[in-house]
């Protein structure tokens, strides 16, 4: 959880006479946040399959994946986005379940030999270090069935829930997330022009965190007028999302990252940095931030409903982690 | 397809004063199958995403895990359940794919080198021998979320929907299919008890096939008073199909089977063959069958109605591949 560093980080990229109001902003996004995120891992761990429950490897490698780590970036948009739309708190959790379970299990199998072959991740050893690659592999696939499980029993009408279960069925398969994993495999050790890059990462990143945003939307009640300056904010802060990953991954350390850092460039993956430059990769998310809070702007609501969205996209361009 | 080899199976186990009529039924029952599986390849080819849509690869390897192999059991349990609720079979197709995939996906990530590490299925080569290992993930886990779009996409009313994606949901997660794959996993090389083998296939298998039997009906109308019978009668087919492939490691060669024959040896797996031996096996497979008519007959529906389950419950202990 780096709440404070992400925080400090925006405050410092304010002019002067705007700090301190900015400032008391910050500190009260780094509680909500702090509060969302405990909220987040109180339910994941009573809604995941006790460790003590048969087959218990495959449940303790699934909690192990699950709990204890990661900045809940899914989980904090949908929260906001469901507050923006008056939704239900208790149907929330079950949508921001069921994105950080997809995002999670994307994580254990890109993680395992075949894929990237990755060692850290969270700051722990990845699943199949630190039980089997078997075991790795059934976790991530039980935790995609867990996920749609999970949505489905959000409590909401049974339209709404289907909604959801489309909304994120289709941000994972083909034309998202798998997609989007696919054309990355291919891409390796080729040269990307940037119109191919900025599709491949709305497909691999960009669709679930957009799902996020869209699905905890969903979950309340968003006045239609609203939702096209929506989809745009969505559509950007997934973007920018990606290009500061792909910033960081050059930048910070491993420690800092609590994943393998420099990896990027080792496998000879197609980057906003390597197909950009780092200059413009910056400015790029810096242009993305500001249209995503434009979109806000253009959704009509007011700024009391959209400010947490705003604060969210700041610190998702501004974090160092 | 091995229709003409599994009628013939059947006929065989007849006394000869029934083989008249019995050749006659099982003559149609050929011909529906071959109706039924012609249906669903053409379902199939028509919703999986083209070959040439990009990520191409991505999208051959899930056409060649599903497209052109296979019993398609689970769909033809599908649409004898559904017509025996008077389902439509525009909504029955949606269910047939989401099960044929989800069975498809585990095969494929099952094939992969950290689990089975087979290289033959359905006659060809697994689908990381045709393509690689990441690509092979990447399909299984697309065709994944591909089951729950396709099923919650079904001509049918949300509410209806919503409960197809529960049950879907519930067989392939930790208390069916990955659960069961857990525990073998864990049993390998272990002596396991009957009633733990038992309890380890119902959720492997038993729970996909229980779950097609179930979906076909709910995606009709059934009387609610014939739905424990049929629930026993899925049981019953769910774990009798499972000895019948235990039964058939042992006694049919690779070419008949498809996938290698002889591996559950090979890998020390428990199986009803080890833990019951072959002949116990064969009677419980027997046993089963019966039990799977009773439960038809107990449904307290006209024999119109369910002898499509019931010949196939009997094809699926006659098989022989």
């Amino acid at each position: 959880m780096k709440t404070e560093s992400d925080t400090d980080a925006i405050a410092q990229a304010r002019q002067p006479h705007e700090t301190k109001r900015r400032g008391a902003e910050l500190s009260s996004l780094a509680q909500w946040m702090r509060e969302h995120q405990d909220r987040f891992e109180a339910q994941a761990a009573g809604a995941l399959p006790s460790a003590t429950r048969e087959p218990q490897r495959l449940h303790r490698a699934m909690r192990y994946a699950v709990l204890g780590g990661g900045k809940r970036i899914r989980p904090l948009l949908v929260y906001a986005s469901g507050e923006l739309a008056q939704a239900d708190v208790g149907a929330l959790d079950h949508v921001a379940l069921a994105v950080e379970y997809v995002h999670v299990y994307s994580l254990v199998h890109d993680d395992l030999p075949c894929m990237d072959d990755d060692v850290l991740r969270r700051g722990k050893p990845t699943v199949h270090v630190a039980f089997d690659e078997a075991t790795a592999m059934l976790a991530g696939d039980a935790l995609q069935a867990e996920a749609f499980r999970v949505l489905a029993q959000a409590p909401l009408a049974a339209a709404a829930r289907l909604d959801l279960v489309q909304e994120l069925a289709r941000a994972v398969g083909t034309d998202g997330m798998c997609g989007g994993q696919a054309i990355d495999l291919e891409a390796a050790g080729r040269v990307l022009e940037p119109a191919q890059l900025e599709r491949m990462h709305r497909m691999k990143t960009g669709a679930l965190l957009r799902a996020s945003i869209l699905m905890g939307a969903r979950a309340g009640h968003l006045e239609a007028t609203a939702l096209p300056a929506l989809e745009r904010y969505a559509q950007a802060v997934g973007l920018a999302f990606q290009i500061v990953d792909d910033i960081l991954d050059v930048e910070a350390d491993s420690a800092q990252l609590g994943k393998t850092a420099g990896k990027d460039k080792a496998q000879a993956k197609a980057t906003y940095v390597t197909v950009l430059g780092l200059d413009e990769a910056k400015d790029r998310a810096e242009q993305l931030r500001r249209t995503a809070g434009v979109a806000l702007h253009e959704t009509g609501l007011e700024a009391s409903r959209t400010n947490r969205l705003l604060q969210l996209a700041e610190m998702i361009v501004a974090r160092r982690s």
